[in-house]
């Protein structure tokens, strides 16, 4: 079984090939960071973005949402997708306006959807992305019915094509605008958690264990990580 | 002048209305407290996402990169496109796995982009963005030289059809799992501004003045929403 997915003419990166990864390491590490996804398929013709909760098993991407959902309905036929993570981690400023970046890390995957059909299917999907998320989750809670099942729809993407691609470092500037003016650096940014706010009607009970990692001022990224490391879905 | 975008077919949330916007005031509001969009287009008939930086004048959406990348070239003909931006405000963990959601603020604008070819309007384009982003900072560094215009290619998009989506409050739940067992609440998250990291070749020269509202510890949206206020490009 290779660990790289192959780079193809739409995945290779032609312009800037040291930032571009092609093995599995490097394409999980940043979905794994992840909780948002943005899917780009065509509707009546015309390109369409949605914004979605997403999560990774094994090279598998899936997601769901609303039954009638006109965007799960289009996916449920089985079209080909393209799905973007991003992550931001900083602003950079150079002493000249073209040294002006930003920092991140990026995956592009290719594939096309299928549509996971059966209450079992779909109930064991969806067990599946709550403990991913939050692990002993389904414990401390109850089953979910099937009339729950019946009111989504859950959606598949077997992962054909991917890249990474990373801009890390600082400032990239030519030798000429050293001396120039203005102060030049990086601004890191991070997606960090804040104090969790409990739902006034359940006052009283603690805190789950499943939601302790998250922990207020951890970044959002690293706990995602930590805990498809520790419990893949 | 109407302030209002024209609900589409593509546009008009059918499931949740409640949750759709299309006023100017709440589209702005979203696109200009974000640094990454997902630009979503056609390239071969295949679907293909971008996450690129870009900011908004009026009702223009802007993007710039390598004036030889595949996608700008793709996007200077002028195609038609969907750009989703999208912020996570929270995780909703809730009694049922049914109820446990996020908490976002998302836009679709849709239109057919083109490319600003002539340097002028790359050179205006391009100080915009670095003054909407830092106001002041042109004029604490050198001018854009031609040969940089030359090497990139900046797109435009007016927005013909946009919405927004926004999900806020806290535990969405049935009133017969409110007797469930499990802890429920909302965990926030906030995208920050970390400790600037100075380039070690500008040691000594002041942190720019441009750069002052990037303190650490402020929302990295909070700090972009007021720039694009009081310094609209």
């Amino acid at each position: 079984m290779t660990t790289h997915f192959e780079a193809t003419s739409r995945t290779r990166l032609r312009r800037r090939p040291a930032r571009g990864a092609y093995d599995e390491a490097s394409v999980f590490a940043i979905l794994d960071a992840g909780l948002i996804a943005h899917v780009g398929y065509a509707e009546g013709g015309a390109p369409r973005v949605i914004a979605t909760a997403y999560w990774r098993e094994g090279r598998t991407l899936y997601w769901h949402g609303a039954a009638g959902s006109q965007a799960l309905r289009a996916q449920a036929g089985g079209i080909p997708v393209c799905v973007t993570v991003s992550h931001l981690d900083g602003l950079v400023l150079g002493r000249s306006g073209f040294a002006h970046s930003v920092l991140y890390r990026s995956v592009m995957a290719f594939g096309n959807t299928h549509e996971i059909e059966s209450r079992e299917g779909k109930r064991r999907a969806m067990d599946a992305f709550l403990e991913r998320l939050y692990p002993g989750r389904t414990r401390e809670i109850r089953p979910v019915h099937d009339a729950e099942l019946d009111m989504i729809a859950v959606i598949a993407l077997p992962i054909d094509e991917a890249s990474a691609k990373v801009r890390g470092g600082g400032v990239n500037e030519k030798e000429e605008d050293l001396a120039g003016p203005g102060w030049a650096g990086v601004i890191p940014v991070e997606t960090r958690l804040c104090a969790v706010r409990t739902d006034e009607r359940v006052a009283g009970v603690a805190l789950a264990a499943s939601v302790g990692a998250y922990a207020e001022g951890a970044g959002l990224g690293a706990v995602l990580a930590k805990n498809a490391r520790t419990h893949p879905a």
